[in-house]
């Protein structure tokens, strides 16, 4: 059975995230049905790297499904992007090891948070990027951010509604790029937490307007209070997977 | 008379370009306008570096005008930001010396183009790439641009409305970037005729299709007619202007 890769671009604002819920329009569904309107036939399970949250956006989210027989590649790539026009479009496609599996197989993922540091809305990336109007202390947030390298215990940036059983995860880079009036924070990990990256953020951001409290302190307290609000999802981008 | 130097990001798409033109809804007229509404008083010309064509984009456009009394700066950029919502904000503002000419006294400008290379739409930046669906030689097209650095007679590069006395410029930096799927052309130069920069990538992308013609030929022939077609507005944003 041949197993096919995808990589898909999307804008998240017109879904209520990747993963399938009934009676919600999701990518996952979207693409699913997309897929089975193409290659006209039933798939069991569109797999990604990973799910991301309502309103998060990819440039690079890595899929994979089975099929039943091979089909023509670039008709594929061209129709499903064609059905789901604007909104998600297929940027790779690849036939894959029967093994391949974009979820656990991953070794890296890259995420980028866009902040529109300015006391005015964001015009060219509207939709893309977190509005802050406050003054912000941008190399103490680079020096936080350097902070959260290597392996630690996540437990201060987990959500409530997360179930993963353990929270150790390992970052390999993390930096604040100011690049006026954008800020952009660039952080690379063998994987995260459910909105993990928005409370890393939403700390940054916190430590930035002049809180006290450093990112040792935050990690050693591991008490979700301790780190900062959540940020929105919109400024968010999966940038590349991995493997 | 207070001199006053405001940086304007645009979003050109729902604008006839930069320049006031009688019943068309322009950039200039628009920023023009919501500046007396706010300033409550009239306004003689607001000067840019330079007009941008019909759906030309920027992130940092310079302009300046004369107003009788000292505004209240930080109300000024909010105010006209407010207006013009979504498709203007002004991300800088300050008072200048009374000498200040956004347009005389710019030493040079920092365009961008962006081409998503892709057989599939754009997504995250619909509206603001040129689709290229085509095999693109880009090692070609990277030496085509460095060919068209230092100073040159751009008579073929000049589009059939442009007015210009002069048809030599100088180009400080020519480069095609390549960060798949997107290819950018990043030029800075003293200043550039009427779409001369769209007729740049026009040209690199036919050279980058197998086109046989060489920059320095095309330069020598003084005839728009050997330079390749004119690529769309939307994908070209005017990034910074130097002083």
């Amino acid at each position: 059975m041949p197993n096919i890769k995808l990589v898909l671009e999307y804008n998240g604002s017109g879904f209520h995230g990747w993963q399938i819920q009934p009676g919600l329009r999701t990518i996952q569904s979207e693409v699913h049905s997309a897929l089975e309107t193409v290659l006209r036939t039933k798939i069991k399970h569109v797999q990604a790297s990973g799910r991301t949250d309502e309103g998060v956006h990819a440039k690079a989210q890595v899929v994979n499904f089975y099929v039943d027989e091979t089909p023509d590649l670039i008709r594929l790539k061209r129709s499903v992007s064609s059905l789901l026009k604007g909104e998600v479009s297929v940027v790779g496609v690849e036939i894959v090891d029967d093994s391949f599996h974009s979820l656990r197989d991953s070794k890296q993922k890259f995420y980028r948070y866009s902040i529109y540091h300015a006391d005015v809305p964001p015009v060219l990336r509207h939709g893309q990027v977190w509005l802050v109007n406050a003054d912000l202390d941008i190399a103490k947030m680079q020096r936080a951010a350097k902070q959260l390298e290597g392996e630690h215990d996540f437990e201060s940036f987990r959500c409530s509604g997360c179930t993963a059983k353990s929270t150790i995860k390992t970052i390999h880079s993390s930096e604040i790029i100011s690049e006026p009036p954008y800020l952009y924070y660039e952080v690379k990990g063998s994987g995260f937490l459910k909105q993990m990256v928005r409370v890393i953020v939403g700390t940054l951001v916190m430590i930035g307007k002049g809180a006290e409290v450093t990112i040792p302190e935050i990690l050693d307290a591991k008490d979700r209070k301790e780190a900062g609000p959540t940020a929105p999802p919109y400024g968010l981008c999966l940038e590349k997977v991995t493997y």
